[in-house]
């Protein structure tokens, strides 16, 4: 079966003139066999139309996913959560489905980066605290900086990755970085500090990502982008 | 009107054989004139058994919430979000209502305690970014630590507040401080440092919230308490 990633929807952050700001994340899908996972939820407003596009380009329901992945506790990501309550949800390092909080063998003051906290092999099939296995085509790794606890999800294939843009169009890739705020958008190099908590851990994050070389970024409110060597 | 804070879910985290954990967090509603304020909403799973409450306790619906406020970004305080589309809501230190993001003039990166993001005067309206007002009845303010950006609710007025517990019993007292995980529970000396980002930095916030001189101090995972002189 082909895996794929979708873009439910491109992220977006504009300045306002009263100094606030017209903000929500990106969300995005991704398809490994007959596993349903969604990374990033949006702000407490998107559910509808969360639900309404999942449903339009996947043919899924909220009941269908079966991994939740929030990159980050912030407000805009983590706002429906309450709509996937069939789904493991890991925010940043917790990972708990139900009232079950799973272990992870991390600290809250680890502060390291590529800490691998969950994995989804080419069958589909979850596992917490994995270490990396050739044949696993998703991992959730620390990314530290924006927050002390931010994850990234990296999808790997052999075999072709379908990526769906927004717009529907398609690509063919080997690599796809869902990164969330550790990148805000491309060419953000001028002002993603402003946004960080950590911005010396969060610089070594976006080092090991690019080292990791994807064909695509997904950052949290920017569309996907291709990063220059 | 008399101000009311009601014990809607008394926190838990009980460590299970696997090394997981049974974990959810308190749940508290506080009400200051016609304004109702919800202060961490559990995991995601808390819903049904959270709207109820709030129908038998204060006999509210979820429409009538006009201020979520989550003590910070974990899974098991931000999970139903979703179910408050007319609220403010405040998440750590970010504040949003639908797509608006609202300015708070802080910085990621800023670790100071005490610094007032939003306020709820007498009359049960909501400021952000206020500076503390002496006819302010409850405050948001920074106390990082358990995370970089955790805050907690202070409540207090010269009228008594009525205090009720989770099994109905009732209080009447002047000065409530709803914590977040900056307490775990009464008598967690020897185990929160293990929960936090930032152990120095919890520590002094503690050391704030203790200097106000709360006469309950109702704690992320375990039963509200008064803190000993």
């Amino acid at each position: 079966m082909v895996n794929r990633v979708v873009q439910i929807r491109i992220g977006r952050a504009n300045s306002l003139d009263t100094g606030d700001a017209d903000c929500d994340c990106s969300i995005t899908l991704v398809q490994i066999a007959s596993t349903n996972i969604l990374v990033d939820t949006g702000g407490a407003w998107a559910g509808a139309e969360l639900v309404q596009s999942i449903g339009d380009r996947a043919g899924l329901e909220s009941k269908d996913i079966s991994l939740v992945v929030c990159t980050h506790g912030h407000s805009d990501h983590v706002g429906c959560l309450a709509l996937f309550p069939n789904a493991t949800h890991i925010v940043g390092r917790d990972i708990n489905l139900r009232e079950k909080y799973f272990s992870t063998n991390l600290r809250p003051q680890d502060q390291s980066i590529n800490k691998c906290i969950a994995t989804v092999d080419a069958h589909g099939k979850l596992k917490i605290t994995a270490p990396f296995m050739n044949d696993v085509v998703l991992q959730v790794i620390t990314t530290p900086g924006h927050t002390g606890s931010c994850v990234s999800v990296l999808v790997q294939s052999n075999e072709e990755i379908v990526f769906e843009y927004n717009d529907g169009a398609c690509a063919t890739m080997n690599k796809v970085a869902i990164v969330g705020d550790l990148w805000e958008c491309e060419n953000d190099d001028d002002f993603w500090p402003d946004y960080s908590e950590m911005s010396t851990l969060q610089r070594q994050s976006r080092s090991f990502v690019l080292k990791w070389k994807p064909d695509v970024i997904v950052p949290g409110h920017g569309p996907a982008f291709t990063p220059v060597e």
